[in-house]
């Protein structure tokens, strides 16, 4: 992990982390679905399960990242990765991560074709049932999010300190060649970064302190980001515990050139990000302050969404 | 902005800065383009007008570049941006840079081909007639500029410390993918960050100090640069007062494999850099050594310009 | 392997492998010094040992990179590293690299200090007993090159095609947090990078082709490099059959703010680049021109070194 990874104390970004998980994923992935006949395919990212960050990662220390294929449906397959920190000064080893990915092989001829899945051997009925059931809950959740976050407006910008509009912030970044797998969509991994980032300077924004991120719920791609795009990121306070701020952001994406027009969602997700002073130790996190009716409605929806 | 976008105490690159005012002025004008029926195309950088470096930006601090299309000619559009510099620890929010780009729209099917620009509304004609002198002001300079920047040769090494010839400093770069436009031609932002590099590089080797971006002089971008393109960007002292440097930076680029053969000018500008001490106080510059006769002609060369 | 670690028709440079190498070799090294008791230290690079690049590497490809440590005398270790590229779409695989890394232990409190290598045990006598005949005869190449390199003068431009000052290249690079270790020296594979990129250009410039790494002799580290300085990287042809060009590059570090003036030399090594069509056959490479005293200097010694 070089400087660049971390923040000004030295945390390695969690986006930095969520992009090495899902490179691991995706090579795994692309790999498994290749072991057939037919066309080749690339391992398309189309979700994370919710993950927890367990113990932050520090400039200096060696991530090892390792991926293993635990579910195959017809047409998607699980990974389950885990990320250690290692310091080689003094040995110590932790687990940084688990996080749980859900891919589909797309052609390479055409990326629009969902190839299928090779199955995968199983140790026992058991671990399959178990992958079946994690497979059908992830399909329910990606379709009612789908419909929910189409509609999600962030609210306008607002002057007065620990409201959501005034620390709400957003980014556009001009997917660039770098940023794409070989049939030129936007590597998962990358968005997640993006998405953190933003996430992290909502959360400094509402309570001036070093913040880290502690966990990300689900994250769904609905719809690919191809090169020479515009992507805006932006994230907004949902909600605000004495320990943590939960923050969505969405993730939306325009072409500039081409003839299809129109801005659309491609991704959505929920970070929780806490609040840690110069030794690493939780701070008590400011309260969201309720002033007008769209931070209430927020609310509101936040209260029917748990 | 993150450790590697920073000099070794703290100050980001003006050419990071640059860079990304360009990528804001590139994504309007592009969008803004391609809102009328005909090619696809994309906003080529032609020229940026003389900019102020008015306040640092440091490590851990976030940017916030904001464009607006503030007129059209037939060929050609400008835009006006903004760079505010956030402490999200403390909330102090200060102006870092204000500047104005002209793009001409290049039709993705055939890049020598410039399109037309759809007209902007203006909220007042005396609006539009401030553009219009803006315009044709910026029209006459760079005519100039372009015969007169074919013919500068710098000149040799000098061993002789504060002699042009001793700070004087070259760099080439291989033009990647990361570096260019969907069209496979160079960001005007990743050469202005070169030029930034090599003038800061000059200004540094003069008075061995830490150095930053003052200002800058209008750059004028006379030739594109193409994917596999070496660039060779050469910077050096043409003007040093008591309180600053200028530095005339050139960059030269020709093909590696193509069969058009011969190196071209392609950019030209003037940078100001000064000179700072560890609390970012301005410390004086060495005067230059005039100790042969190139030195001298260069002298007089600057005191006809100016 | 992305777009942005390859030429623009798809064989990744060598310097990305390369780069690769020395981070896992650190890693290693590193890992291994500090399981004894005493200061914390990091493995610094002082010597790649002679290295071919066995078959090309393509965008999309996985790099594998595995490391072992071969030999440890009191005060340096021998690690060897292979590199394997796997295209995960067709399943083939194939040995990229092999290279073998001397590396001495640097005290973090005191970079000067160099720390005990702790033993490692060996397979065999004999295997101990090579170890020992590689670490001696690297010991006397290093000593010897190290006083050959420093009087080492590149010869000065010349505009003759084909000629040595034609293709002469030097890039400067300021060296960031990014290019650095925990001590704030720049990483061997860091450099190695830079070196590659400049001989490719000499190579590219000499031949007007896609070239490639062959093979890179072996390559001395002199002298640390530390964050601030700027590096001047210079290649130059040194010889050229008729398959292939052999390109010195030197690497002179100077820092730009310290008290310690001067321009030192820190690195050297020859690589040799071919020249390869479009579906990656070598092609015949342009002879040498012999137009000047400089440039027949150049051969004579190039004579007497082999």
């Amino acid at each position: 992990m070089r400087p660049n990874d971390a923040n000004i104390v030295g945390n390695v970004h969690g986006g930095i982390i969520l992009k090495m998980i899902e490179e691991a994923g995706c090579i795994i992935g692309t790999r498994h679905c290749n072991t057939q006949n037919g066309d080749r395919c690339l391992a398309a990212l189309v979700r994370v399960e919710k993950t927890e960050f367990l113990s932050p990662v520090f400039i200096g220390e060696v991530a090892h990242v390792t991926a293993e294929i635990t579910y195959t449906s017809k047409h998607s397959l699980e990974v389950q990765v885990k990320v250690k920190a290692e310091n080689i000064l003094t040995g110590n080893e932790k687990l940084a991560n688990k996080a749980a990915l859900w891919y589909v092989p797309c052609s390479l001829q055409n990326v629009d074709k969902i190839m299928e899945v090779p199955p995968i051997k199983y140790a026992s009925e058991e671990q399959e049932e178990e992958g079946r059931k994690r497979y059908e809950a992830q399909k329910m959740d990606r379709l009612e999010t789908k419909a929910r976050i189409e509609e999600v407006v962030p609210p306008p910008p607002n002057q007065e300190q620990h409201t959501v509009g005034f620390s709400q912030s957003s980014l556009i970044h001009l997917v660039g060649p770098s940023d794409c797998t070989l049939h030129n969509y936007v590597h998962g991994g990358v968005t997640m970064k993006l998405m953190d980032e933003v996430a992290g300077i909502v959360a400094a924004r509402h309570c001036n302190t070093n913040i880290v991120t502690a966990s990300v719920d689900a994250i769904n791609f609905h719809r690919k980001i191809k090169k020479g795009c515009v992507v805006t990121v932006t994230g907004r306070l949902t909600f605000v515990s004495n320990k943590s701020m939960e923050i969505e952001v969405l993730v939306d994406a325009s072409s500039l050139v081409d003839a299809e027009k129109g801005k659309y969602r491609a991704v959505s997700a929920f970070f929780t990000f806490i609040s840690l002073d110069k030794d690493n130790k939780p701070l008590p996190v400011p309260p969201l302050k309720v002033g007008t009716i769209l931070s209430l409605l927020s609310e509101v929806s936040q209260f029917i969404k748990t």
